[in-house]
């Protein structure tokens, strides 16, 4: 993944929309969970099996990809303005995980 | 950022401490959701100006990153379980929301 | 309020649309954290000032009591089903945190 | 349940501690996102039927006792800086339901 063009382009569109006011840390946080709750909709009542024949249809597939990609917007536009690497911050929580 | 490598490192975690019983996408929303609201509990009382400053202190630097890292690797492991790519999801993604 | 009486409602109404299978504690769980966002999101973008200025709105006002509602409703019945009398849980948990 | 008692035990404990410049509607509502979160990853990893069993269990009981206690506690605090009664609110978002 190009993390740094996405931020590039999500930066460019919060930009012209005059978002830039409202994109702090505390409300992109915010945004992480409402999109992450959206994602977690899609499987409310659902028990595995549905799930795994769900999957195999078109328009839901698509629905939980656009659910992924709204937690995923919003993670890398938190990342840029906090000046976090994704990367680097998962390589090292994978060592601290693997020495519990 | 290399997902393929980074999804490959979580699955082999996962099969080496049998993890994968676990690991369907209902779980996996739910530990995104769970990992949103442990990164949201930072900032749960501060305002702009204090998390400003939080975030040049290299502690709260290093939880927020690890935070962050947890999200990424759970959706990094949603992704891979329901096959989704998330970088074109992305891209798909924004290219749907500048139609709005 | 009166908690059992809304809880006899409640449990009506699922038994009536055979919702009693999909009603169980991790799922309900799971509908809290999703009504709790949905509350969340009418704030997501605003400030003090602004939420101070639309909590006197009466559409606004509505659906903020629709969202809290929601919320206490999915409780009422996780409780029921949990055998867990709220109004104790309470002021257990007040006394518990005095200690703190 | 006493709402106006324990919102009334609410409001001293919020005022002694000079917590009142943190309790605005916004912080609150993350408040209970992040409690209900607590909630849910009691059951992130569980089955139906463990989850039957660990009720059973005395202090596991207790820990989602506590939990429920904490949204509930934040839910009261936020109706009353919202001058919701939230009685009224389920009935009435109950009456709603029912049309659906």
């Amino acid at each position: 993944m190009n993390e740094k063009r996405l931020q590039k382009i999500l930066s460019e569109f919060a930009c012209k929309r005059n978002w830039e006011q409202f994109h702090n840390l505390k409300n992109l946080a915010i945004s992480i969970n409402i999109e992450s709750s959206e994602l977690l909709e899609i499987f409310q009542w659902k028990k595995d099996d549905e799930i795994k024949l769900d999957i195999k249809n078109k328009q839901i597939k698509e629905k939980i990809s656009d659910e992924v990609a709204d937690i995923m917007l919003y993670l890398l536009r938190f990342s840029d303005l906090a000046k976090i690497d994704i990367e680097k911050s998962c390589l090292e929580k994978i060592k601290k995980n693997k020495k519990k």
